[in-house]
């Protein structure tokens, strides 16, 4: 174990994923645990697919498509194509071996282990070391308000392109999900050094870890310091509609403006991780009560990813040290 | 319409399914139903695969390998091999094409489909002009009894390659099931012309079909002949375990013993084709009470697919003349 104690990363997809492979590269194993958000996921096909999971399973077992972004490498759509050719539902690409995954998953789940349990055993199957948690193994869904009424999240995602125009959100079971219990245990675990937030989308990946019963408690109620990284760099989401929806919602699209966000929650995060390019937001977010780092947090390669990491690892040190 | 009135054939899988691909090209499809034995269905990985009514459906089409001899010609397998990787359940040997297939079914299914509804669906998105059934849209499933217990029929079938002894068959919910509608109301047209028992497994293909509630009773009350066409050639089932079978049962793996198990429906089948290897059988089939056709039953091209249809629907004209 590093000195730093354990490190708790809360991620939605694939920015996330990309922050978890540079943790995963600084970090031990047994020094790492990665919690996903599981509000995207849904039944498709009678498949369970969880979009961030996969997306941070498949970086961290390095098969993830960095081209394309999403996905797996390699990856061929013959089932998908001959679905669409029956009349099947065929909006939602699923490539060939990652239906494998959602078949597997389906499988186990049907024959009645819990989501941490199959997943855990996916992520033994891809050789990965460090732990992957979804953020509960109750159902949440993410509903997606709209000018023109609601939608399922990955209808409104993938389907519709994220072309309505939001208006707000809701949280479907969460008032009754339970967080999993080894994110809470991580949580009171004097062993723990920090969290980290991952540059994911803060409305749709990281509101719903937070919005969990007794997540903002337990967060608040450990003595390390959480720190959220930046997903918008120069008023842009470097991937999904994080930034869209924040003018939808008639907010600036900027690191500002997501640490405000953060911000209605208070007392949660204690430092705010801001692009260079984006240096000049930083008296702003100070301003918020959080301490600012400025780095890089563009992930183009695994240089990169390790490279965040390290810096964010730092970060939350300092800031454990300097309270 | 053909003078000779509506042909109803009852089909397995591949062997059903090469005569139903020759009687489709003789017959136009106003004039031929192909009724499928289901109880080989199962659900497996959360789909509901249906293998005859796929064989008797991919071979209409013209899509079903020749070589191999059952699924889909230019079949990839990647969902399977990494679904194997994944430590998932690989030995039902599901191509990716075929999956497709399988995934819709169940969905229709799902969405409150009936299967001859899903069916014929899936028959018209594969271009199949003329209809197909399955027997029943109730679940009828084979129980294989063995010298070592009961298996699922697929169990037996392809995860331990038809190895355990067998010592007989139940067919799980058959006295709950009702046979699908239309065929049923074929058996009562007064244009029904023949039916035709396909070169199937007598065991497992053709009994499923013949013990459903009403059958029996709708097949000797409908005044057009029976005509069986016999699954082995030569004391050897072309394809499928039938004469293994016929051997554990105590039964010779002959024509004749096929005829003497239909004969065990008194009034059923009057007429029997059995193959010019066999001809030396021709006495003791007839001494049943059936009328014998010798002629070429081995199909091994379309040729053959069509000249045993043709001969197979002359020899039910002929024996409807000369009763």
């Amino acid at each position: 174990m590093r000195d730093g104690g354990h490190i708790l990363a809360l991620s939605g997809g694939v920015g996330g994923a990309k922050l978890a492979t540079g943790l995963a590269s600084r970090l031990a194993p047994e020094a790492l645990t990665i919690v996903c958000n599981t509000a995207d996921d849904f039944v498709h096909l009678g498949l369970t697919i969880c979009p961030d999971l996969d997306s941070v399973m498949y970086a961290l077992a390095g098969r993830n498509d960095t081209e394309r972004g999403w996905g797996l490498a390699n990856e061929t759509w013959t089932v998908l194509e001959t679905l669409g050719g029956l009349g099947g539902e065929a909006w939602f690409r699923l490539g060939d071996q990652d239906l494998a995954t959602h078949l597997q998953r389906s499988q186990r789940l049907r024959e009645g282990a819990n989501l941490s349990k199959a997943t855990a055993e996916l992520c033994r199957a891809l050789g990965i070391a460090h732990r992957v948690l979804p953020m509960s193994n109750d159902p949440v869904r993410t509903v997606v308000q709209t000018a023109s009424g609601e939608l399922p999240f990955q209808h409104y995602f993938v389907r519709e392109q994220c072309r309505p125009e939001v208006t707000g959100f809701r949280f479907e079971g969460i008032a009754a999900a339970r967080p999993q219990a080894d994110f809470l245990a991580r949580l009171a675990d004097p062993a723990l050094g920090a969290v980290l937030i991952c540059p994911s989308n803060p409305f749709v990946s990281v509101d719903p870890i937070l919005q969990l019963p007794g997540v903002l408690d337990a967060l608040r109620a450990c003595p390390v310091p959480v720190v959220a990284v930046t997903p918008i760099v120069g008023g842009q989401a470097l991937k999904g509609p994080a930034a869209k929806m924040m003018r939808e919602l008639g907010l600036a699209s900027s690191a500002e403006a997501v640490a405000a966000w953060y911000a209605r929650y208070p007392g949660l995060v204690q430092g705010f991780m801001l692009d260079e390019i984006d240096r000049a937001q930083q008296p702003a977010i100070e301003a918020l009560g959080m301490r600012v780092r400025v780095t890089n947090t563009v992930m183009k390669n695994a240089g990169d990813r390790g490279m965040l990491a390290s810096v964010a690892l730092a970060f939350a040190q300092e800031i454990a040290g300097h309270p």
